[in-house]
């Protein structure tokens, strides 16, 4: 574990490099300060990136918006890589017909629409549908009813033996300066231990997430995993993920790890990145590239 | 272990029961058939009952109400020792001042009013009385917004460092031939899980509530735990709780556990009852007394 | 919660005081350097004493030898107070007849001896009384082969549907300046992990360690829990099972937790201290009592 | 999910097999009979296979001479994919230099050798080299002294951040008709539990097992996951993470799940294999291949 001054010497060594986005790229503010030069830099030295998230509430191409609309253009929709698009290929791959009942916003649900499939929130399953429902996915805190729906798909999987797909893992995520929301992968987890079920879930530190984008970059070159670098702020997901995979990994400390308790947190979950940093800004002050 | 084919057997043996209230008294449908006749018997052989409930969101006033209005009126209040009084117990003892913020109705809010305390939903706390807040209460699943006040609850959680009471273990709770609902309890779980901290729950199987109930004999008769036995349908909380005060229990198959699998669940968990028996109910027929 | 500078003044405060062992009046150096004052003040202002501890490994006799050897002769056996002595109340309670087998050292299981029982090591279960065995209880981490009698615990409980009680709930337990050893209590969660059964667990924070100790009191004057205060080193068994039984409570720093990160360790866990407090050493300097 | 009653038809929709170990090709008793039979109709119709397995106590060389003493000699160390595989390559990946300690026979360790790391038994690890220690991994449950090494392996992490890799996740497996035995994963579980460190976990249901099979095939030739088969007797490993993984999935009941219970085990725990089959052997009774 090294403390490295300069995100760019980073850079230097790898040729790809995956990026957590919120913590990373944006917090509950707007851009971290100064990232838009990470990504120039990244352009100018022809590295390859990719943005690896837990976000299932939209697809690529509105996650690719949002940073645009930052003023942020270099993160095209291919550059993006989500839990969503896990779930998609799981229902392509797994479920051949019927219902998948979700919870979630119609954006996100939209994003998983899968040919042959109907795509239905919870609350419009009943009595006439239900044996229909084939799969069932966790997608977004928003855009349904906690208590109705909630209490509606308990009964649903005591009822049908299905797969259940949670696409975020994460429990909880940051709203604002002082305040966190409860996220879908928390609300799953008490689902499932209501249930009794063991659900399927897609989002770091799963290696099907980092497989996923290993897996894109091989479709066109050859790539070792000695060659690409996973920058997060999240020990438990981004850095675990990360190292179980093969890879390097930055701790950057412009998210949930604060820079005053990086090391205790290190020492105490045993979870050790190759490098941590302050920030994933390439600091060019000066010099021409 | 040994079947018993007339609850009244059992009863003879022993100076004191406690009961569970669901799915041993009543279930959704309306009180057990025939279980007057078990209350009646305990009156005439002047044996000693108690109803040891995890439903916190009413009053023991109110839960014997709701036995009259059904038929029963051998419950008095003074018979229903619940998971509430000693949520209120522990208020009285534990916390001196401030406010105390619920999740449940204001009816189960009502009934833990301590002296001293100001007792507020969670939806009322505000920038404004935060610092008051000293302690904060899980009650009822029901009388609040669950996607907000759970929210609030968890960012509570991580601005106050305060004791937070779970009044009700109970991860769901059957509502009907075919439904449950998650319960109190299971919502607790997840906010735990979520920040981290450890909440203090009060509810079978613990022991402090069969604790609770035997102290309130002793106050005015000696009984040893050899003469009191636990009726309860649920062996993870009933059958566990009262083995482990080193009370004598019985299984009831009338609720949760179903006569085609209880020597199955019995074998899967360890958690083994004195006896089993088809329902709580006395079977009187033809004798006098 | 407050800092208290001298221990005194907490005595003065209430009529009995109960003791966490490890780590408030010895470590594996010997004696806390001053205890001796303490219990020479609580003799002198007559107060009352007990010693609380999860120790199941030796009788009463034997714990309070091993304070008298150390030099501190205040503490005699009916002042201790160990989860072993609820293992040996559930014994007489709950189970009539038919081998107990145990796992820990000769002296831990002699004091287990019930009237009907037969002790028998795990080592020598075997297929001729293997249908004899009523309940098996982890009562320590020596006194056994690890792999072999380990091995031979799961098939037994595969076999046999019967009670296990775990006489100690402690996971690790220090052993020097720098070394920890595994605890009985850590091994059992193993093993009930493996057979996926639900076992007995006696010692703090559960409820009925400090209902023990209350009740050998009241059996001889009246007292309130207002009147109790409890002493420990460990937010997680003293600090929560006495707060949770309704006593107030002191965090010393002597053991366990460590005088630096006291307060982080408190706002991480939730488990507030009423009082935190150096050591349980009295200063009794230049002053006559 | 279709029972399938001669497992010769699931083979024929497939072009690669892959296939569990213990289970489906062996039991504690030997080769299952008949599974020659299945692995000549392989060969016979140019169909490719793996075997998939969780045991990490031997290299893939003995594990294949393991097969061919039974008299199966279908199967060629190139065919075996083990945990330990996933193990050797994080090794090469992510530690540099230094002493890796490991819990294991020496037949174990030997085939984790990597170059530049020195691999020792936690049993030589000493004041003197502890510092030299970069990675700790968990094997075998054989080849060392349970109490003695545990305890110092829970002192070594105490004592040094650094990853520790769990190359097998079973918690117990099979010893005869009647018994099993501690499987290293659950082991490591009370370790990690103890010292409240995140491990490593490699081996079924993780996908990375599936991962690295599916890279081994693609590195010779193009496939789809529509292509592949798992097949295996553990709904939890084999068809968690085949399902999982995006692959079609096949229950066979010669292991762990027994005939009778097999619908009640995929109800109860929501995982739904493809398919069911009593066994993986191919009948082919009377008919020319």
């Amino acid at each position: 574990m090294k403390r490295i001054e300069n995100f760019k010497s980073i850079i230097d060594k790898y040729e790809v490099v995956f990026f957590d986005a919120f913590g990373v790229i944006k917090t509950y503010q707007g851009l971290v300060p100064g990232i838009e030069d990470t990504f120039a830099y990244l352009e100018a030295t022809k590295k390859e990136y990719y943005i690896v998230t837990n976000d299932a509430s939209r697809s690529p191409v509105q996650l690719a918006e949002s940073y645009h609309r930052a003023g942020l253009t270099a993160i095209t929709p291919d550059r993006v890589i989500s839990s969503g698009m896990l779930t998609k290929e799981y229902l392509d791959l797994k479920v051949d017909d019927g219902i998948v009942a979700y919870l979630g916003t119609e954006d996100s649900a939209h994003y998983i629409d899968s040919s042959g499939l109907h795509t239905l929130p919870v609350s419009q399953i009943n009595i006439t549908n239900l044996d229909k429902v084939n799969a069932l996915i966790f997608l977004d805190d928003e855009g349904f009813d906690w208590c109705d729906d909630l209490n509606k798909t308990v009964n649903i999987l005591r009822k049908r033996t299905i797969p259940v797909i949670v696409a975020n893992t994460d429990h909880a995520y940051p709203r604002s300066v002082s305040d966190v929301a409860i996220a879908i992968g928390g609300i799953a987890s008490m689902v499932e231990n209501i249930v009794g079920k063991q659900f399927i879930r897609f989002g770091k530190p799963d290696s099907q997430m980092f497989m996923f984008a290993y897996d894109m970059i091989r479709n066109y070159r050859p790539i070792s995993k000695k060659e690409i670098v996973m920058v997060g702020d999240t020990l438990q997901t981004d850095i675990l993920g990360g190292n179980k995979f093969g890879l390097d990994t930055v701790l950057v400390l412009s998210g949930n790890t604060l820079p005053n308790d990086a090391e205790a947190r290190i020492t105490a979950t045993g979870i050790v990145p190759t490098y941590i940093c302050d920030n994933a800004v390439v600091k060019t002050g000066g010099f021409d590239f």
